[in-house]
């Protein structure tokens, strides 16, 4: 199981299109079209907040629908608190690339991310569908990944192949959002982080979702950049079949290669999200280990994760290790703070909860100047463990912040 | 009832000091200690941080003495993650100020504040300790706000005078902490903040914290500078009854009159930490109305002051009002999106859940530049309502935390 290079179009059948709408006042591209030239199984999740943008709702209800072929999306304006003018212009977007496709409304999927609380200009993007649709090729994977993206700095896109019996099974992702991010996904249920994946695996719908609420578990809901959960937040994944597996029904070792193929592709998007989270110099990994149970452990890495006095620290290089204690114990999590063990990578400064005498603060702060910051807390309380992905807090983000909508 | 010039010296009987131990780079004062010069009932409240600082540990033990007398505090250090060390250097500085003032060491209470994991120099505190006894002055209240200042700018401290039957009672308070703010406190259980409240009321000590608890629910607990919980949270406060009123004993009208009284001490100290939060150019009022309950007003309102997103807005004055609606939606509390009103200052931006059209671009502007930013949320859920406050974020909040400890 290697990372190839690749994305959305990798996977066989699947074509992709990005092209510039003219939404974007950068007039970069916006608005981007996946397409699967078969039906295909479709699986997704979406964001948790209370308030959902209009083209989740739309998603939401759309990914019912017994197959899929096509995802439509645009940048630069999340369709947010946009009420029922909201939900039709979602809507509208579906029905105009459906009609296109010739598919019905509910086998297109949609997203949206950009600024909250300003109406869609759904004229631009009507015009614009007709040379989206026009451009779908399967070349078109890193036109696609570009045209998702907002704030992000780079292109986020791979792609995975595996062996399932004598078939080659290979996923491919696309994924962008660097702000706003910390995601709470429930497949059915509910980032702005929008991830696309696509598949050639022959996979049964409700075997593909399973699949899918296992890998985000562990990838893009364990990342944040600035602790903000957004409104629009949606991982779409669709599985066409044409790689000739025998279908994955249910729960056995094809299931389990699949999953692990998948949390694999997952993951390393969302590291690349945290890599190039907004103003980000530097990427951390806070690893916790010994909880008394998996959701413990997920809320220490990312309490952790979430605190701005270590993520400032880190900006400045200065190992203030002490801001990972406060935030540890902030969790809400029962541990016994007299045995916990905190890293600095590979040095040790809390041991059983008392600051290591003679610690090496020059080698403490070597280890805080790196490009990637290791962070490592024993609760030694129990055997689960969990990893958060995030980076530092600069000046640049807040400059980037302030600036944002006008 | 007004607020007065004075602090924790203004109520009768109560003696403060404040001087340079050393324990700060800076050489600024850093060991402060109060005292009432008769036995008085004390009450406290904790941060809820799993891992908590040796003074609190030390102080949640004293705290169920009958009686206390006076409270030592040192800045530049918490005196946490020092295990057992810890503990006997905070039980230390209650023995040595014990004997100095003829007082059992658990009639004294501590606190610390600073870095975490570096060990006191307690030599330094042990030697200062003279001289901070023989400074105890009626007119040292100003110098005790001095010295428990860290990161601060500016020294925190007011009073309050009501008239109980004919007795004419004060309550003064001093506090400190503008980084490491996001307090939970509870009284008997578990901020870096530090609050000192003094009152000349007579009151029973039961009474006396079941009235703090209800103060600081409604005060400390709604700021937030950093959403950081810190290991030393802590607000004491100390009534010698030398006003004279009848003692308060029960939840009647005095009770009521000395609970207001009380909450508008913490609710102004309050504000002035999140008007001082570090690298603050502006303060942020947050107001919930129309909840379904007061911990869901609560909730969505301290979530809506601990977003990164809105804090930098809020700096750039950018009116991007859309952070506001995706931080109530990601506070976990119920309520109907389509319902909910946005106001920015007097100018309503969401109106039952859509984006205002023709929104006034200038005047949101305008509102978002003024020194004091006031948001309001209705959720029309409800009756309940709550407030909370913060700071905007700034590149300033970056540079002071990238550069503490080194």
């Amino acid at each position: 199981m290697n990372i190839i290079k690749g994305g959305v179009t990798t996977p066989k059948g699947f074509l992709a299109a990005g092209v510039k709408a003219g939404i974007k006042k950068s007039g970069r591209p916006d608005l981007a079209l996946l397409y699967s030239e078969v039906p295909a199984a479709g699986a997704a999740a979406f964001t948790t907040n209370r308030f959902k943008a209009s083209p989740v709702k739309v998603s939401m209800a759309h990914i019912n629908a017994k197959d899929h072929q096509a995802i439509v999306v645009n940048s630069g304006n999340a369709n947010c608190a946009n009420g029922k003018i909201g939900d039709k212009d979602a809507m509208k977007m579906t029905e105009v690339v459906g009609k296109a496709l010739l598919l019905n409304k509910n086998e297109v999927l949609v997203a949206s991310t950009g600024i909250i609380g300003v109406y869609l200009p759904l004229g631009k993007i009507e015009k614009a569908i007709p040379e989206l649709v026009g451009e779908l090729s399967e070349t078109k994977g890193a036109r696609f990944a570009e045209a998702i993206m907002t704030t992000d700095t780079v292109k986020k896109e791979l792609a995975v192949k595996i062996k399932l019996g004598n078939a080659t099974v290979t996923i491919g992702g696309a994924c962008k959002g660097v702000g706003m991010i910390y995601p709470v996904m429930k497949t059915q249920k509910h980032a702005t982080m929008l991830c696309f994946i696509t598949t050639d695996a022959a996979i049964a719908k409700k075997t593909l979702s399973a699949s899918l609420d296992e890998a985000i578990g562990d990838s893009f809901n364990m990342i944040s950049v600035d602790g903000d959960m957004s409104t629009n937040d949606t991982c779409f994944i669709l599985a066409n079949g044409l790689a000739g597996n025998r279908q994955i029904n249910a729960k056995g070792s094809d299931y389990r290669k699949f999953t692990e193929a998948l949390k694999l592709v997952t993951s390393e998007l969302a590291k690349k999200l945290a890599r190039d989270g907004e103003g980000a110099t530097k990427f951390m990994e806070i690893s916790v280990t010994g909880a008394k149970s998996g959701p413990d452990a997920k809320a220490v890495a990312r309490k952790i994760s979430t605190s701005n006095l270590l993520k400032c620290a880190v900006c400045g290089e200065d190992p203030n290790w002490g801001r990972i204690v406060a935030a540890a114990g902030s969790s809400g999590v029962d541990f016994d703070p007299d045995k916990v063990d905190v890293y600095l990578g590979s040095l040790k400064a809390l041991s059983n909860g008392m600051s290591v005498k003679g610690l090496d603060k020059e080698k403490a702060h070597k280890l805080f100047a790196k490009k990637d910051v290791h962070i490592k807390v024993d609760l030694k309380s129990g055997r689960y463990k969990a990893t958060a992905w995030t980076c530092d807090f600069s000046k640049e983000y807040v400059a980037i912040n302030s600036e944002y909508s006008t």
